[in-house]
């Protein structure tokens, strides 16, 4: 029995749920919605689904779950609207930036007892899960250090940048999810740092270009986090997790494995550098997993509670650089 | 427009190109034939495509084109009667194990004024065409010297191996195709060795496990291919372009990059073990590129010229073996 | 004109240096001191040369220059004497583990216009000096994120812990001079964590065994350290620089770079994992500056002024923990 | 007791003698000897050793060895005379160009009960040496496939070509040693390629500058060499073991291990170009090796016969050639 699919939004994301749906043999795309009609007409056209209104999919028999991938400002309505109408809803990270707003609309899903994933995708990566079958295999011990290198290859243009909530509810949220996903303990202190070294135009914003985050948990284990919205040399994703017996790593991602050798060196391609193609098979394999919840009636992870536990994250670092000092959450 | 596929064989490189087709938002996959009804029905079901008889096939108005994955001994008849009847032809490695019956077949294709592109799928290879691509930016200079290093994870079953033409028209062909593609010029000279290291039964079937050709070039390039059935740590699939102003190198595949360090020392997982899944992509390439040729009406490469120079040097390498020396081909 | 080396000290680093004299074309170990006659006499016979007691080094007329390898307590004092005996001073990090004492200690240095350069190995080493080639030629643009990862491959005996000053004094001294040799920036903010993961023994001595540090600059530039007295893999030695333009890293050292291939995967050995191989080129580095310093007559450097910069960054290191806060340091 | 050396020849290989003679602490260099009087002045003034003529280091009864690093057409003359003395000989490769001469020289040194150990440096490079060590543990099985990657950064002077004995003798014979070293087996069959790619001056010299050698032993292990007399990235040294079990290989080695990160791409620098420097620990482990023989009273090695074997398989790779066919020397 294949899962039908609403799509709520039908831009750059949007488009890269519609091919994960499309191309999993357990989905149907049944239909997409958005107010640009041009934008909803083209992923209707190529995947052979209805157009409709919002509404129309909210009430629709043939829909079973719905992934939003509208603005961030429109998460919350939508996960409440849905998950009252019997719908399993997936929805892009964030569910909102403010963590009161957060906690209601889960308060809204609990409820109603439906499913919520939130779009933490990096956790679907085959490296990172890899990272994690390792941690999980006992290859490096107990969990001593985690660090995490996230670097744009550019900054997002300014206007984005302003809605975005700030580098750390926008950015390295995902780090902070991955953190979580990695440390086996939930972090009880944030210490933060951060500068405008990119571009002076994001600090007028009220934002910052490059941070660097240190958690603990309770028996003391730390996460390094390093942000930068530059890289000249692509999309740096990586991951390494030091342990009492040892320590993995995942590494970067290039379009193809060369080298090149001359009096100048040896050298390798840049990485990919694009968050789409870094993470393609990641996007579906997280649409996978949502649609095997699905079938098999069970919940879906990461959960409204990963959002808002990230979230809080992101809120304490803020806290962090305004005080000057560690914050304790617990 | 669409173009109008008949898939011939449902095995297991069949199933390889029909997703292929399936995938492609320039093709259709019309109707499959096998002897196998089970088979057939696998493919129908999922593709959502007809159940037809070869000869359904070969009459039908609604197909512009036929991808031959039948046993290679059908291959040469299936090419006549489809470039007869005015598809374009796909046609899996190798046309025929004669060489004079490829010849004959090709006379066939011309006179037709038909389409056949063959199957030499590592030309599609991403980083292979990286490295092709690097050699005509100029990246190397000359080209002096091609190392090629091909080892299948494990030896196929015997049986396969008494129909296959043996080690060189069955394995290193694809190697041969690889060095006529980088070397820039025609081998002249084909100087083979080979041996049974890995089971003494292939060597009881009358082939080889283990093959070493040296091929040089009318200007004196190099091209050293080393094969083998056996390698434990994978589908070892290497490609070395040494030049007068550098080397390109392509360097081997695995599903996920991570490396486990402990006190063993730093280890990354073995390779890719399967041809499928280590040319996924290529084989999707591959059938664009073929889909390509038919939408802009021009000849499909590798054609059925480049699958008979190959099998040529097949023969050359058997033929040195046999007589203890280098074999002139001009 | 050869420069004549007394060496006080003759344990494990005092070999190290003396090694490293003895193959200086430009140097003559003249005499060695150590209150262990055994060990001086060991240094003694392999390189030729005479024991004696440290004042009679302190009056020699045949002394140019002295390396202190005795204990940390004892190295001020030994700093005062030798300047104001005229002689060049090369000294074993640390000064003293007292900010008070050191800037004293520099005080009567300054007085004498001697010359005193501080053991920080690591700004010798090769591939270290090529990060900072790298930096200084302009190939990474400005530097705005500087990455170290230093972890021991054991940890000291608790009994050494107990001395040593603590890890920031201790092991971390080390990575916040090649912070300050890095950054080209002075560090002006320092956050600390600390946590005991690996021998509770540890922290029953009051000091941890596991540290994160991050530096900021006046412009914003970030600094991350990493440690860990335990690495199963070797000694971990690694350095990242991320700036405007681009990334220059160093990577770890093996004895032998072997590959290993099996169905387990792709094994290279593990690190060198000890301080005094890992370093060996480092250590003969050092002294050949200091040499050339003392010939050209030119101040050494890393100076008493970089020994006293890093113990101020260890100091507020543990201010930083023990106040739950970023530490400002100007 | 310190082993008491002579030095034949202060050119630039007899300098890179005289320093891991030098350094060693199981000997002593009591003197040199060169027809030009300011080579040897350098090294005497240098090690602090005596300058005497080759006669007098013959009669000498302060000389207990004597390090052969003249020109080549003198070697077995001065074995020979050496043997006969009494004194162990470490000779440069070759012996001779010529078998005929090689066998006869051998035959004095056999009479004399002598030691004569030849200079097949790589066989003491650490690198190669764990490639060894990991098949004598069994790491990789039976040994199937050797491939030997040898690339000069330049070519030497046409003058040098003419004198070498050409590229199989002068540059691959290191490469059969080697070959020889890790097939377990003697080579049984030589079929050689070899063009002039490089320069046609060598060409015009009668020599070659790329060459391909199989090699096979009589269980039918293949050897596979690739040599270039142009390498744009440096000194390309790489060996790969294929065998039953798994695979080993080492890799090129740098000055220093950075890689530097940009919109070009990842780069690591060029390889060590010069033979000296990239062999500068093998050189050291040789003559430690030939010092250990005799302090033991046993045999060295490689011996006298390994540059024999070595030598008839470069003159078989030339019979290949010459005659188009694979020489086969059992």
């Amino acid at each position: 029995m294949s899962v039908r699919f609403g799509l709520l939004g039908a831009g750059r994301i949007g488009k890269v749920h519609a091919k994960a749906i499309g191309g999993n043999p357990d989905a149907t795309l049944v239909a997409v919605a958005d107010a640009v009609a041009a934008a909803a007409g083209d992923i209707a056209k190529t995947y052979d689904c209805a157009m409709r209104t919002i509404e129309e999919i909210e009430t629709a028999s043939d829909i079973d779950a719905v992934v939003i991938c509208t603005p961030t400002d429109t998460h919350a309505d939508l996960i409440e609207r849905f998950a009252r109408a019997g719908k399993a809803v997936f929805c892009e990270k964030p569910i909102d930036l403010d963590v009161a707003r957060v906690r209601a609309c889960m308060q809204v899903v609990n409820e109603t007892g439906g499913t919520l994933m939130v779009g933490f995708n990096r956790r679907f990566d085959p490296h990172f899960m890899a990272v994690r079958s390792a941690i999980d295999a006992g290859r490096v011990g107990d969990v001593e250090m985690v660090q995490i290198t996230s670097r744009d290859p550019g900054a997002p243009p300014v206007d984005y940048i302003k809605r975005s909530g700030g580098i750390f509810r926008d950015m390295t949220i995902h780090d902070f999810d991955m953190a979580r996903y990695l440390l086996g303990e939930e972090p009880v202190t944030v210490a933060a740092t951060a500068s405008v070294l990119v571009d002076p135009a994001i600090g007028e914003a009220g934002d910052y270009d490059s941070a660097t985050v240190t958690l603990t948990t309770a028996s003391g284990r730390h996460c390094l986090i390093s942000n930068s919205r530059r890289a000249t040399y692509g999309y740096d994703q990586r991951i390494e997790v030091h342990g009492s017996k040892g320590m993995v790593a995942a590494e970067n991602q290039r379009e193809v494995d060369i080298e090149i050798a001359n009096a100048d060196g040896f050298t390798r391609p840049p990485l990919l550098d694009f968050f789409m193609t870094r993470y393609t098979v990641a996007y579906a394999n997280e649409i996978a997993a949502f649609i095997a919840n699905i079938k098999a009636g069970t919940k879906a992870s990461p959960s409204g509670a990963d959002g808002l536990a990230a979230l809080i994250l992101a809120d304490a670092a803020l806290q962090s650089i305004a005080e000057g000092r560690t914050i304790r959450l617990d």
